[in-house]
């Protein structure tokens, strides 16, 4: 039917393509940072949100229950606590704010500080939605090299004199130190430590995302940028998404009053929403670190079946860097390989993958390169399905010259 | 202590006032969409998201559970089925998006057809954020004066004349028509088609907003706009923040794909929490009408206690329509009351009100109005709360000229 309204003309110009009906996720689903469906600890979220309900359900009847903007008190003392004993950060629960996942901390701090035509540093092969959202709003982000221990420092500060030689001053330095997307590497404390005198000598803030950092299979790390920090140059963030379930959209943003005063201020959506900030409160004040731990087991063991079906099927084509903690891992295939067509045509056999470009600030140096998800498919998904991508692969662009392993199972 | 990075020379120029932290509810809090306590339906609450987790708790491994970015399906239905039975609106659940409240339905739209310096057309007297979230993206409402049958029609046809004259094409008509808020008002039917043929006319879509709709004490009311829209002119939007909490934050848009295809795609949330979507729909489909019936007498109720003691402390100096349904009455004060200062007095005594210009496109028209919310406080902080307001208003503007009933219990 003709519409009766042109809305063509009524909309902006500048929007992203109109979305396809879902159809469903693809049978082998190797994107998004979607979970282990057997690791989520059903039981308990129901006795958790039954007790909080119980004892707290009818301040369901106020915006914000009774604790104000920044969220429910005791799922900022939870994070309080779990950021002191992982990350190595000493805050108060004042210092915390609960946003509607870590996408909406990303968005408010975008907000509070970019206007079109601004630049921001992030790190060359970087989270994809991260660099989506500055581009959106005509935010130019430059990429910086990385390499197994992060971002390149050497090449920062290049960057650094470069702009100011321009007179260009980034509102930001986006990074993800721990547990680095896509590239999986934790920067050590020593680069840590150099990033804040960067950050010191240039006086540019940097934005922490730490959202797979509790995700390490033996949380060994150094202590968060933010925990280093002496001054107040660090604005932390992370999220529940990974480590307890991605349809909870529970992530928290730390910083200095000077700036959560601010972002508060354009936080117009009526608060987060309170029934997965009571149930995450309740559950994981008992529960976090037991969870954890098996969670990052059932990971783990998923890393090793990608990583051996990949040697399996793939051979020597495919390079990567075991990482040790997360929920992906970043393959380089050889250069003649189109990592967008591959996952176009993956596509449409029924496997996702994240073709570079699409986690780069620069589509050529990542052209061969891709992010494999390994979270939510079962183990013999992960075999079966990476055998189909290599046969993909090889039919595609002879890669690899032949597929050694034929038995998947 | 001294910030390391001036943060003020980082932020955009065109942010709101940073906000102060939050210290508790005013005692008597007549602001805000909160809801009557008793009647949050936590028992039943409890027992349907343990229903819900326990046969899909596993899906929130998955962002968007296994129902898309539209949202949980069974709550798509429920919306369904509901504007059906009480909007008259005939839809699929395909039709509707599921939102993080109403607050982003209306910032999705915004920001889908919205460029700064473009024309809104709004109600002069309406929802406060709906004129603020305009505002903050540089778009000019223009308001059309209301009275008891919602937007004059008349003034709305002259106004959209005169900007033809100056080629200005407002995006689109921003409406309240059934509980107007804060008027009270309730469209009747013939102006709804006139405002439709209006909109054909001028070829300019409207967006309804029904947030209060399901709280009308009888239920009588003529259908939803999009109901007797035979185009595809109307974008139409609701809540269950009011009929069934406001700490969940959930709402809907329903509208054609040209528009609902373009708004899924800016809408970059990782979808709307899922805990309160899974516990909406289970709880909704059996309970909703049973509890909207028992809710619509709690405040009925309560604004039979707000329009008494307005009447008996206020006297004939306070003037209002009783509206059939909501949960807010709009008075008008004498000419010389300054509600902006009154409000500001007020709450320094603990008492919430908003003052008329902050529900209006224009100050002065407004000057002498307040918005009084009535869901939350109980009947003796509602007495008390209008005791105290009246002696108040007395001190500082001698209105009313005596207070004739000090015996507020």
């Amino acid at each position: 039917m003709a519409l009766d309204i042109e809305y063509s003309t009524f909309f902006k110009s500048d929007l992203p393509a109109p979305s396809q009906r879902w159809s469903g996720f693809p049978k082998y689903n190797f994107i998004g940072g979607h979970n282990d469906a057997e690791s989520i600890p059903v039981n308990k979220m129901i006795s958790s949100i039954s007790e909080v309900l119980k004892r707290e359900g009818s301040t369901l009847a106020t915006y914000g229950l009774q604790h104000g903007p920044q969220g429910y008190m005791p799922l900022r003392e939870f994070i309080s606590q779990k950021v002191s004993k992982r990350s190595g950060l000493s805050v108060s629960s004042n210092d915390i704010l609960i946003t509607s996942g870590s996408g909406q901390a990303l968005d408010l701090v975008n907000a509070a500080f970019c206007n079109p035509g601004d630049t921001v540093i992030v790190e060359q092969f970087s989270y994809g939605s991260a660099i989506n959202r500055l581009k959106r709003i005509g935010v130019k982000p430059i990429g910086i090299p990385i390499n197994h221990e992060g971002i390149r420092l050497d090449l920062l500060t290049a960057k650094l004199e470069d702009l100011k030689a321009r007179s260009i001053k980034p509102k930001f330095i986006y990074v993800i130190p721990t547990v680095q997307n896509p590239g999986g590497s934790i920067m050590p404390e020593k680069n840590r430590l150099k990033l804040l005198e960067i950050s010191e000598q240039y006086q540019i803030p940097i934005l922490e995302d730490e959202c797979y950092a509790d995700l390490i299979w033996d949380s060994n790390r150094p202590p968060a940028l933010a925990a280093l920090d002496k001054g107040n140059r660090v604005i932390h963030c992370g999220s529940f998404s990974k480590t307890i379930a991605p349809a909870l959209r529970i992530g928290y943003l730390i910083c200095n009053w000077t700036v959560l005063s601010q972002l508060l201020a354009i936080k117009s959506d009526g608060g987060t929403g309170a029934l997965e900030q009571m149930m995450l409160a309740e559950y994981c004040k008992e529960h976090f670190d037991k969870h954890i731990k098996s969670l990052c087991k059932t990971l783990e063991n998923k890393l090793a079946v990608l990583t051996e079906a990949i040697e399996a099927n793939f051979g020597t084509s495919a390079e990567f860097d075991v990482p040790a903690g997360g929920i992906f891992l970043w393959v380089t295939l050889p250069d003649n390989v189109d990592t967008m067509k591959l996952a176009s045509v993956a596509l449409s056999e029924g496997i996702a993958i994240n073709p570079g470009p699409e986690w780069s600030t620069d589509a050529v140096s990542a052209r061969s390169k891709l992010r494999i998800c390994f979270g939510h498919p079962d183990v013999s998904t992960i075999r079966e399905g990476i055998n189909k991508l290599a046969k993909i692969c090889q039919r595609e662009f002879s890669v690899p010259k032949r597929i050694s392993n034929e038995k998947v199972q």
